[in-house]
């Protein structure tokens, strides 16, 4: 497609649009609005009808406490941000309270009553409905609402504490926090351990992210994916060592260029402006919103190199198109509409960054625009071939955002294994760094020079995401498993991303992935999606296929 | 001061800095948060203590709704529209459950008992904040949730419906939904007629926005002043006619150049940037906001003509200077707290936007500057004695928003007129586009195009706020009232005004109306602050000085 066809399909949007001006009020959007028919609709038990209005009000605290999130990473005015604090913490408190409540534990039994003893007033969205909703009471039930509103606030002050700490890079802060944090979080997972009847603390963080994941099962997959990539990687350095070294970027790439086609991308890919939009922030970015106002967030973007913001509008993108998917129109609010948690979310991200984003099909669609874009005709630094060589260069580093495909993993193993280890209790807050660097240097070979680059470089610890990372390599995995799959039905898939197309690609992704909400666990999802159980060889056969 | 000092004085705020782009955390803001002594602070009657609670728990909801609303006008995305205003009403609706609730009520009870009969536990600011929650409670409790659910979804949809009427003008349209907002309004008057034992539908609603403000006391002075204004038109229209006709402005003004200059006068009167900002809308903007994050929000700018955007600003530069600066660091969330209703309200705006803001000494001002950053050195359009003829010429329209000060007031007259009228059910909704041509001609002596230019030119009844349009001509006399009483401090005001020090102004304004919170009646705080009861004569003073 030429560039002038490129810029006809993208051009009713512009990077420069000023953000704080909204369009007149569109009548169009009546037709695109959720049609409230599952979610409001009556049924044969009382209790569970009520239960759905009571979901929704917890639903709409959440999609609020979203909004009052997004304008806190974007509009905010720097004042306003203590009293945020309190205003995110008092939403969650009461959101606890609300979920909590004698009358939901009394509703959520008589509803599952009236399932059991009449089975055929139950479709099957409904039941995974109820199935999600006792789900949600029981992981919440046992935890105080005192230690949420702590949770919530320690979350948004550790986003600020991290920031601050890359300035100074001060362990001595660093540690003060991160302790307060893991006491906080074991404390959150003692109280599930008892009533689940569980051991691992770690887990009980987990499954907050992952409902069905155990600690051994990440384990085991971790264990032995490790041995696959043990032999992989010296394999893939040798060949790579006799290809010639990639032209790197040299040129300014100007904000606003970048920012136009991070939105011009996404919006090929398929993600709708009218119910989102992309943002910089000079905070560390968080993945979230909803499926009527999916506001994407990156870091503020990098003159010198406009693959690294790019890599992040993919990424975000790819949760967004998933938010933006769910099925909001039957099922608005409801446990059931909510996405499957971080695996299934952090592959959709990583299919688009990853996957798709770093093909050379997709650097053929990109390569004759960029060259447009940044004024630079048959620059050799922008060919496909050099895109492709820039972008899926492996090589050990110290920083997991710089990491490349292959080594990624190892970043993730080693954050597993320490943050496993700091919330069992078998690794003092004291001994972190030497353990980081430790690991650092037996997975990846190299030292980092300081705390910044070292076990300070990530905000997930502070903002108390304890066990997140390992939905990274799941992800990854599944991704790739989703993609062969894509692959068996679509016989030309490489052709139609060389032309932009990803309408065949959307749309399997929204029938097997997006619109089944949480219909059915994630292994199910799998197997019904790609016909297999969840499997990391395709993890394995697209890295052979792409560096072998 | 020559141009490059006044730059260098506002250059630290540049309007192009692209409000999605938030700076980093800024620990100098620590010194600047609440210190939350008085609201935390344990009180004699533990019932008064919780009360404090709870009511910094509705106060916070009120600040989240704020924030959605911000959102709202300024970076939601249009698809979130529906959902938004679920939310809204939503929050509305708990916020009112809680203030209504029984425990409350019994709080209330006890605590007015405990002050009763241990008057010396109570200094002035908790008998004002108590006596407030009560107040808050009676103005609410006779209000079903529904109602309250209802009128919130009205307001934001009316928002809406009036931004497509303005493109159809379609009074069909209108008329229906116009008759729905009434109808609600009635049906709430009516509950608060029943618990306060009085007649006036219409002062029930009007008292939701001025709070010890009556309908005979409204109609009392909009007479007086008549007959004053019937007497002064004439002249003021002879002796403009003698005058040369101003030089309009011709220039093309542009977009980023205005909000710069009006953010930098925003900023040189004292609006703090680190708790606010300034923002265009596509909407009709509202006032509102927290001192912790007070965003403006004004119309679109008209690149043909500065001094709307700059006339916007200003106004709502004096609504933000009065909740930034009312008492949050004592009684953050308090009833206590909070502004003292529209007229006071108003009274902050108008000053900055017409009394000061037209002053010649402010034309003096901001000329040099206006021939600096409009790139039009010695341009006439642009000269002190121009910008005063041409903001301050005196000219009967059908258009309330360009409407000049003077007949300003017979606009405010003609509707406030009508609401009461279609609330207390003397004007039917079918009769309104007549009654207001008829009252156009005979206050104004024009007549209306269409319904554009007539019942259809403000968003205020559509979004439900029946009772507001008088506190614009009371805030105006209240205004003049202030200014004069400043005066009489600082004798050299004009030269301040004209060096663009704002400093004595501010202080005076902080000292007598900011700080006071609700700390007493509007009434009394006229009288402490100005020596006088409230009175009409200054602003004819006033007039009589500008255009006599």
């Amino acid at each position: 497609m030429p560039f002038k066809q490129f810029l006809d399909r993208i051009v009713s949007f512009t990077s420069n649009a000023p953000p704080e001006k909204v369009p007149e009020a569109d009548e169009s959007i009546h037709e695109d609005l959720p049609i409230g028919k599952k979610q409001n609709e009556e049924h044969a038990c009382p209790s569970y009808t009520t239960l759905k209005f009571n979901f929704r009000d917890i639903g709409r605290m959440n999609a609020i406490i979203e909004t009052l999130g997004r304008d806190f990473l974007t509009a905010m005015p720097t004042g306003a941000y203590k009293s945020r604090l309190g205003h995110i913490a008092y939403l969650y408190r009461r959101m606890h309270e609300d979920l909590t409540s004698s009358e939901m534990r009394d509703l959520i039994n008589k509803a599952q009553d009236h399932e059991y003893k009449n089975p055929d007033d139950w479709d099957k969205w409904d039941k995974a409905n109820l199935h999600e909703m006792a789900q949600m009471y029981r992981m919440y039930c046992c935890i105080s609402p005192e230690l949420i509103e702590k949770k919530a606030r320690l979350s948004y002050e550790g986003r600020r504490h991290h920031s601050a700490l890359k300035k100074t890079g001060d362990w001595g802060e660093a540690k003060k926090f991160l302790t307060e944090q893991i006491d906080l979080h074991r404390r959150i997972a003692e109280a599930r351990c008892e009533t689940f009847g569980e051991d691992s603390h770690y887990q009980m963080l987990m499954q907050e992210y992952m409902p069905s994941m155990t600690t051994r099962r990440v384990e085991e997959i971790f264990t032995d994916y490790k041995g696959t990539l043990d032999d992989l990687l010296p394999k893939i350095l040798k060949k790579q060592d006799k290809q010639p070294a990639p032209i790197p970027l040299t040129a300014e790439y100007e904000q606003e260029a970048q920012m136009w086609l991070n939105r011009s991308l996404l919006r090929v890919i398929g993600f709708d402006f009218k119910r989102g939009g992309l943002y910089e922030t000079g905070h560390n970015p968080v993945e979230g919103g909803t499926p009527e106002d999916t506001r994407l967030v990156i870091s503020n973007v990098d003159e010198a190199n406009f693959m690294t913001s790019m890599k992040s509008a993919l990424h975000e993108g790819g949760h967004g198109l998933y938010i933006q998917g769910l099925p909001r129109k039957e099922w608005r609010y409801q446990p059931v509409a909510m996405d499957l948690g971080a695996v299934v979310h952090e592959s959709q991200a990583l299919l688009i960054e990853m996957i798709i984003g770093r093909m050379m099909e997709f650097y053929e669609f990109l390569s004759p625009r960029l060259e447009g874009l940044f004024h630079g005709i048959n620059a050799p630094a922008l060919s496909p071939e050099n895109l492709f060589a820039l972008k899926n260069h492996v090589k050990p580093t110290v920083d997991r955002k710089k990491a490349d495909e292959v080594t990624y993993f190892y970043h993730i193993l080693m954050r597993f294994e320490l943050e496993r280890d700091l919330i069992e209790g078998r690794l003092e807050v004291d001994k972190l760094p030497e353990a980081w660097v430790e690991r650092t240097h037996t997975y990846l070979g190299v030292y980092p020079d300081n705390h910044l680059e070292g076990c300070l470089q990530d905000v997930h610890w502070f903002v108390g995401k304890f066990g997140y990372f390992p939905s990274y390599v799941l992800g990854h995995m599944l991704a790739a498993q989703f993609f062969y799959a894509m692959k068996k039905e679509f016989s030309d898939i490489g052709a139609d991303i060389t032309n932009g197309n990803f309408n065949d690609i959307r749309a399997w992704l929204h029938k097997h992935i997006y619109a089944k909400g949480r219909l059915m666990s994630m292994d199910d999802l799998v197997k019904d999606a790609t016909g297999e159980k969840f499997t990391s060889s395709y993890l394995e056969k697209h890295l052979r296929a792409r560096y072998l």
